[in-house]
């Protein structure tokens, strides 16, 4: 198909397209004549997940580039491809104390071994972990900390979950799509059911306590 | 103190301060003499506050602005305060087709049915949900949108712990403060305690297999 057909269906402008490839996230159309370049429907569906992942999952351009590389490595081990999924979406830095950091990292150690998490030193996710401990007690906020074991045991469910969705897939390309989609959809998603479950309970609890203020 | 001491103090940079008090997001100080201008503790605390969200939550300066007019407004009920943070968060719009749409809104009714969660029309987060599921519908990954009630359900634990939190804080502005670090910042952890574990997860699917294979 031309440019402007992809457009039209995948809902994407021609400029944008052009700039994608451009970037290199989208590979470049078959020119078929010296002014009419080709598209197929393999342009559309890697489209359809730049545009998920930029748009719903808030991801930059330069991780779903680097997320989209990821996919097209020829890679030899699910584990590794799984492992670099997550490590390419690890940390955001904070610019906390040292004090702080250095409690949170015990906090932080504390938890993976109650939890017998065994996690790689160089963990982009361990760090994030250990800079948001940080800014919570820089906060003043060491409950929210505290409640991190219970914080724990939930995304211990939401993992079981996500690798038996990405262990369900027949190949290696397709449990490297699941991890990516969801991962960071999946993280979307999350924060979404999260909201509406903060909705839910907090009903819930005020239903009780307008029953205990009728009594 | 003078503004070299509160950029000290709070490692945020001097013109960076400047440019919060333009934008509104930090009260601007007391001046004192025709050429000085004085910060107390308070502006410290304001400061690593708007530090966390943006650099921990990855918040734009717009929704931090939102968030801390929240903080400031005298709300008369935690429940109004708490919607307007949770609704402040909201959706990430997407451009999926009208079909998937009306099939992933097919999809998080049924869910919010089978939970019985009862979320008002105009959640923002149901908008969401409903964006990532089309979404995910467009990418093929129904499998993925399948698992949501899983998904749900450690939602739910994650609100009951959140929830629990907000109500155990003395002051209705310490409940709006920990509604929207603990949300916001909750975000950002539970995105790393989920790769963390998704790791934790992954090396024992993966030591089983190793099990069966040995024997």
């Amino acid at each position: 198909m031309r440019i402007a057909e992809l457009s039209r269906t995948s809902g994407v402008p021609v400029a944008t397209i052009k700039y994608y490839v451009r970037e290199g996230l989208l590979p470049a159309g078959v020119r078929i004549r010296h002014n009419q370049v080709d598209y197929s429907e393999d342009h559309v569906t890697r489209l359809r997940l730049i545009r998920a992942l930029i748009d719903i999952g808030g991801v930059s351009i330069e991780t779903t580039k680097e997320l989209l590389a990821m996919l097209d490595a020829e890679t030899t081990s699910v584990r590794e491809s799984l492992g670099a999924v997550f490590y390419a979406m690890g940390g955001r830095r904070s610019s906390v104390g040292e004090s702080e950091l250095q409690g949170a990292a015990a906090d932080v150690t504390a938890l993976l071994s109650r939890r017998e998490w065994k996690i790689t030193d160089g963990s982009p996710a361990l760090h994030t972990l250990i800079d948001v401990c940080a800014a919570l007690r820089q906060l003043g906020h060491t409950d929210v900390v505290a409640a991190m074991d219970e914080y724990a045991v939930a995304a211990e469910l939401i993992a079981t979950t996500d690798i038996g969705l990405v262990r369900g897939e027949p190949t290696i390309e397709r449990m490297t799509e699941t991890a990516i989609v969801g991962t960071i959809l999946g993280d979307t998603m999350l924060a979404a059911l999260r909201r509406l479950a903060q909705e839910h309970v907090s009903q819930d609890l005020l239903a009780e306590t307008g029953r205990d203020v009728a009594q």
